[in-house]
């Protein structure tokens, strides 16, 4: 299969990447991509990035942002990352991409633990991460074209830890090989509208 | 209690306003609102409807929409509506009006079983309710002063069925009244993050 990563040189992106090579052309994008870059949160660089890539048979997203803020300072303008990065960064990966996605390929998403596990500071990518899991499981119904539609949720990865550790107090990360699995299982396999925990 | 009910002349909330009255003092609220006008849409327009009230026990919210629209045929220009409206409109009510509400007092916001038993049509509006659902579960862990946060996730109510039935086929309608006891719980109850499903 040609397989689109978005997010490619990223922690969990690279790992995905790593998983598929051996038996798929991959291609790599992101903002600085190896392949063709992109910014998710414009809608037009999504579109020219499509253009430039043309055909795949799968899209898979491991990028996208939001800030970490606690409820009482978190304002509409700093929710506004979560929004147009992990939520319509990636719901627009989905809508303006569904044309360019080959017959009975996928599409496979990132969510989070955070939605399922709230830590301090997480509303807002609790958030993002809630939306695009419904979002997934609504347009699996209804996607065309036998295109499948899945998201992953990962807990903290190891190889997270020394950066993002202090915001998990207390729970435990899990290999980034591991997750990558995942999103193997939503290319690879048959399933649709699914959110895969790697808890 | 001094309760804000924001969409008390819709379908939904015209009936948490009447199951509050009898006990509270309930504050009405919409763009056409009997004793405040807001647009939810609008950040600006929430911080004057808010400057207008001044300090409430509880904010209902029961209003926002989204379109339907079949994936093929969902652009991100129409996803807006749902993100601006159902998703940052609830966020906003909760994140301007944090100051404003009480000591112990509690936010109830509205998602909808789209989310969980999924229709053609209500991806953009199960997007937008999934993102609420889960910024409930986040923010109620650290949103302060003992202020409580939770949504109620209607199924599609008896009294809308003739407008949105062709829609919910072989959904089992409820009554807006079972619905309206869900907020009831929220505002007079003690438990928060919680998204009572009632379907
Ligand atoms: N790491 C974890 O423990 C963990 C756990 C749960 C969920 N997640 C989620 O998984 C995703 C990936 O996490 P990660 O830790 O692998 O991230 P990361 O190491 O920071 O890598 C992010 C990747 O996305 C690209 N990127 C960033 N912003 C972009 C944009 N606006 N448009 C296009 N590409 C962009 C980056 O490349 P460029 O700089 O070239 O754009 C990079 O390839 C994120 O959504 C994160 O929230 C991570
Ligand atoms: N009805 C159902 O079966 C059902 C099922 C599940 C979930 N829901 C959800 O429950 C909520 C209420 O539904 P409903 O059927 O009761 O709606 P509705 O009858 O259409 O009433 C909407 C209410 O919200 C107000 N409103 C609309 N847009 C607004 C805005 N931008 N800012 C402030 N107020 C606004 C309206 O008053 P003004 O016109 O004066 O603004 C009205 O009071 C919606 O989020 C809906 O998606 C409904």
């Amino acid at each position: 299969m040609r397989i689109l990563v978005v997010g490619a040189s990223g922690t969990i992106g690279k790992r995905v990447a790593q998983a598929l090579e051996p038996k798929h052309e991959i291609v790599r994008a992101g903002r600085n991509g190896a392949d063709v870059s992109v910014d998710i949160t414009s809608p037009e660089s999504i579109t020219e990035m499509y253009e430039k890539t043309g055909a795949v048979d799968a899209v898979i997203n491991a990028s996208g942002g939001a800030n970490f803020k606690a409820v009482p300072d978190l304002t509409p303008e700093l929710n506004e990352k979560g929004i147009e990065s992990k939520l319509k960064g990636q719901v627009n990966l989905v809508l303006l991409g569904q044309g360019y996605v080959n017959d009975g390929g996928s599409f496979t998403l990132t969510t989070g633990i955070m939605m399922d596990d709230p830590i301090p500071l997480g509303a807002s990518a609790a958030m993002a991460n809630g939306g695009v899991k419904a979002f997934v499981k609504a347009a699996a119904i209804e996607i065309p074209r036998g295109i499948r539609i899945n998201c992953v949720s990962p807990n903290v990865v190891q190889e997270s830890w020394e950066k993002l550790g202090d915001f998990f107090a207390g729970f435990n990360p899990v290999p980034a090989d591991r997750v990558a699995r995942a999103y193997v299982k939503s290319v690879e396999g048959a399933q649709t509208g699914q959110n895969y925990e790697v808890y």
